[in-house]
């Protein structure tokens, strides 16, 4: 049996469910040693995938078109209609299909970070390609923006694998998506 | 100074921000000791706060119209249009009134259970009248339904107080809303 890449969907939320308030607004999010845990988890990674307007969020914090943004991984935007002029070597656009995430998971390589965003993920989720949720939940309520799983309505049960808590009320928690039985209605 | 009684919600949450799925739908929370740790809180309790549509779902589970959902506490409806008959004497409509409300914080009495839900809740923390945020997070994704604190728009920062972790992946927070500072745009 062929051993897939899992996929994980590290993400900084709200207590209310939302990754950014209105207008892509995370001013909220708090600083705590819990964010120096996720930069350092990052380095794990050898490999990022995200949506468009993920990518182009970066461009608010100087990310140029084209370039990674996180500059030690293989990046994998996922998009039917961008295009990037010149781009690095290491910035791929993909159409969003599932035989082009399959194929990234059939790489060898580290486990693949989920960058965003909420639009992209439920995508994701939908299809059951989210493996690990590892959620860094804010002592926040945002009341609106965009979700953690966009439009998705998808049910499904997780297990709790680790819990960590940091300073300032941030906890990252660490969870397994169980995609079996979600065909029953009630889970 | 005066001192209020706190306005505590004590609810059932699932990692997307949702007290219910679609219709009223709470089979997918979890079974766990932290469910019995929760009813037993409750004997804390000797006042209960709810919104008409909260208190109506207990009609599904055997609550006759009229009748305390919980027999030691004194029951608050608040809701413009409920008339029951011959209610208990522990039961009492209140118009949606923040007099009404304060009115009940400044008997003499325990801590005030907020029993839901979302549009109630939310109206609550819009009046800046929730004090503490007892979230029993469930290792649930929902998708849609009954939103935490409803259709409110309010952004806030929480202190994170305590946290304990139950069996089956629930997580009990406990959190202080801290109403500082949220004229400001960013937080």
């Amino acid at each position: 049996m062929e051993v897939k890449r899992k996929i994980v969907y590290y993400v900084a939320s709200s207590l209310d469910g939302f990754i950014s308030g209105l207008n892509d607004d995370i001013s909220g999010f708090v600083a705590s040693n819990g964010v120096d845990k996720y930069l350092s988890d990052l380095a794990n990674y050898d490999t990022v995938i995200m949506g468009r307007r993920t990518y182009e969020f970066g461009y608010k914090f100087g990310l140029r078109s084209g370039q990674p943004a996180y500059p030690h991984m293989e990046h994998y935007i996922f998009s039917n209609n961008l295009k990037l002029t010149d781009p690095d070597p290491k910035v791929k656009v993909k159409n969003i299909d599932l035989d082009e995430i399959e194929k990234i998971q059939n790489q060898i390589g580290s486990d693949i970070y989920l960058c965003g965003g909420g639009q992209f993920a439920g995508w994701l989720l939908e299809n059951k390609k989210i493996d690990i949720l590892k959620l860094k939940l804010n002592p926040l309520i945002l009341g609106e923006g965009i979700k953690l799983f966009g439009k998705s309505s998808k049910k499904y049960r997780l297990g709790l694998i680790d819990t960590e808590d940091y300073e300032n009320g941030l906890q990252i928690m660490t969870y397994k998506i169980n995609y079996k039985g979600e065909e029953k209605n009630d889970l």
